[in-house]
């Protein structure tokens, strides 16, 4: 059977607090998932202002292959929000349990029933195609829900949904509550789940074994409160735990998460399943030995499938086998007497609470094996003036190594970081051809004292670097990030 | 029923790639959990290296109420080094799936069987608390794993435990197998699930609902790749969804998901369920209008029951019930036209793409109702000087409104923020006690030209305010967040 995925990136998620997405932030995201392959895109919530009206049109004129639907409200004012915005569908929610239609629609079940046929009707009338949908379901009496829909469903809407809006849902009671609407409902069930007790992926994949057709997903599971049932999740555990198919192109899933998270300013977490970047990260010892002789040990699926990578990080739960296989892989041959001394300091650099970054590692290779990698390029001097008056300029006295040459360089910027790093950039550009692909600040907390990271990829030709560098002054991180990458490149 | 919770943080969880805690951390974890009323505290692997069993010692030694554990390979060497830190019990870990034997272990299930009850009546020899665990179990000969935990429990073992190694069970699945379970097995049958396919939550409660008796959970879901069930989030799911037990405080469940977050490195995700910063956000209009009525409308829980609160963030879904439900929390009285008024800029900011934070409200607020709030103190000039072969020094003149007077000061500091903050409480020292509790770079992406974001904290006796500041220049974000907060606080 194959699973239509219901994208709600652009409507639930868009929800979450804080975030807030240009229309044009808007498209670019309903473009990728039109690659991504999903079946619906719910533009947004078209009665809700202009600019969400602007969004939404800009979404449907792009011809997409997508079907494009808008939230509505059982009520005609919505609808026509929605048809001013051209969209194919409408997402029809009408709140059906108790506590939902006495204290927020203040309505009885009655007259809740002629407000979601009258909306029906209305709305098909217009020529959309209609999802009506029963907020807070999971904590309606089920009958009265049935006879909703069949009314409903008489009126022509052509698919329902089940909003489990609390995240209150259970596995058990999904398959459950889903095998008995399917014996009553004849047009396609959709499943819409919260994760508010973090079952929001497991209660939507019981959903579909219960007779659910259709799932509503956002990408990293954003959404208001815990988020909504995550799309990478939900298609790759209907895909591969249960051999469902979908029209997702699954190795587009990092890269679709990535962009989400730019444009909506919500970081990934590392741990995040599928698409995290720890997601197929190993350290402990026993784990990357394992994943050596074979990676199904530890990996219950191949990292490129969903886009994403493997990574090897090294700590004090690595064993010798992960680190010979590291060093294998950045090209250094060693003694084995080498190997244990640097294994010991490895070691000593986790008990201490530290993490071992690549550079690291490096830093105690060249201590060890005596063969200090030379820097091409030191810095010598670094100055900086900044304040609130004045344009932040500084000046950058570099080494050059082999030359025995010293260039001095000045520039400004809008802050005294960019003011030394354009120095920098201006002074290494007769040199190589470097460029600053990435900057970033890792999220950090404690004083305006403690140390802060900053990750910075530099790009020359067809090589990439990383490059972290902790610091107790930004500035000075920044700088010698960017120092290091470029000696690292050259 | 009561279920026991098996805390795994400070092993399975300590093993997310990149982080590494010191002992004196590693017992204040200890410590929290015990208060937090876990029943086991896995401590570590005892084998790992001499700072790790520094680290279990000083767990030992302080005499908690939960059982001590340590994680043991099936070796006498592993179960040695366990009795050296004087742990109550051992978690015995066997692999008994054909992948992990055949390409791990090297042994045939017969020999791995022979070392798994060797190992166990090494360690009921010496005293300690078996809980014989098969490793990969989910991908296991079902008949194997039943003889082999038969085996060990007729040397001894007290507990048995199933791993969810890569993830890969579902929650069907997971009722069916620990039901044929716990009709073979005598003793108390554990749990430990991996969220691979971000269902480790819903494995675990479904074991439990099969016939589990224990799991193995993790604060915030931390641990190798996409982490383990998440201790609140299966706490939480038994006691509301199922009515079942547990010795939790959950109270203090949001306070000891920070402490470990802190100590971790590893920030909680606004929408991480339970005790994510938004899992009691609302925004939407609808949402926080159905939440004025009645709580009970969009909140499964009430946040307190968790240690967590309730966040109204206004956004372009508010609708005016919501501002002046805000308003109204904030103490501002205003006419309808006022109301009106600003509900209309509120919705234009998000429009924008733009977050509206408190500060942004009252700027609004202040413009449409022409009573100007007045900044107490003004920053006037700001000069920051930094570099590598220098101490970073800035000068601030402030200027107190009220008094028309000014005040110059100058520091040092660590780097150049932290010099212009310093210099900023020193001018203020003599004002006001107002004391800088948190600050924190927001991770950001771009170029070093970008926007920063930071968010301070301070505090005045009681009063706390909390500021966000973006500009491309870090120290001016920093120094303007800090100048808004007094102000806010005066």
């Amino acid at each position: 059977m194959k699973v239509r995925i219901f994208d709600t990136t652009l409507r639930d998620g868009e929800q979450t607090p804080g975030v807030s997405l240009t229309s044009n932030e808007k498209l670019e995201i309903a473009i990728k998932l039109d690659e991504l392959g999903v079946d619906v895109i719910e533009a947004g919530s078209a009665i809700t202002s202009k600019g969400e009206r602007e969004g939404i049109k800009l979404i449907t004129r792009e011809n997409l292959n997508a079907e494009i639907c808008s939230f509505v409200r059982a009520l005609p004012v919505d609808i026509d929000a929605a048809l001013e915005c051209d969209v194919d569908s409408v997402h029809l929610v009408i709140p059906t349990s108790d506590i939902h239609m006495k204290y927020k629609l203040k309505k009885t079940p009655q007259e809740t029933m002629e407000c979601a046929i009258n909306a029906v009707e209305y709305a098909k009338d217009h020529g959309l195609i209609v999802e009506l949908s029963a907020e807070d379901a999971t904590r309606s009496d089920v009958n009265f829900l049935i006879g909703l829909f069949n009314k409903g469903i008489e009126s022509g809407a052509n698919r329902v949904c089940v909003c489990d809006t609390v995240g209150v849902l259970t596995p058990e009671k999904s398959i459950e509550l889903f095998k008995t609407l399917s014996e009553n409902i004849k047009v396609p069930i959709s499943v819409h789940c919260h994760n508010d007790f973090g079952m929001a992926t497991a209660n939507t994949v019981c959903a579909i074994r219960g007779g659910a057709v259709q799932c509503h997903v956002t990408v990293n599971g954003v959404g208001e409160r815990a988020g909504n049932a995550s799309l990478e999740e939900v298609v790759m555990a209907l895909q591969v735990l249960y051999g469902y198919e979908t029209n997702i192109k699954t190795e587009k899933l990092y890269e679709t998460s990535r962009i989400v998270s730019r444009l909506m300013k919500l970081p990934v977490p590392p741990n995040k399943a599928i698409v995290g970047d720890n997601a197929f990260a190993h350290e402990a010892g026993i784990h990357v030995d394992g994943l050596i002789k074979n990676t199904q040990t530890y990996e219950p699926i191949q990292p490129e499938l969903v886009g994403n990578k493997r990574r090897i990080i090294l700590g004090k739960h690595s064993g010798r086998a992960a680190l010979k296989y590291k060093l294998d892989l950045m090209g250094i041959e060693i003694t084995d007497k080498q190997l244990n001394e640097i294994y010991e300091r490895v070691k000593h650099f986790g008990d201490l609470g530290k993490y071992i970054s690549d550079v690291d590692l490096k830093a105690i290779i060249s201590e060890v094996t005596g063969s200090h990698a030379e820097e091409k390029i030191k810095l010598d001097e670094l100055t900086v003036v900044s304040g609130n008056k004045i344009t932040p300029i500084a000046s950058v006295k570099l080494h050059f190594a082999g030359e025995d040459r010293h260039l001095i360089e000045t520039s400004y910027g809008v802050g005294p970081v960019d003011a030394a790093i354009n120095a920098v950039k201006r002074a290494i550009s007769g040199v190589a051809d470097v460029r600053l692909e990435e900057y970033r600040v890792e999220a950090m907390s404690g004083g305006t004292d403690a140390l802060i990271e900053v990750v910075v990829k530099l790009r020359r030709g067809c090589e990439v670097v990383e490059v972290r560098k902790s610091h107790g002054d930004i500035i000075m991180a920044s700088v010698l990030a960017v120092m290091e990458g470029i000696n690292m490149l050259l």
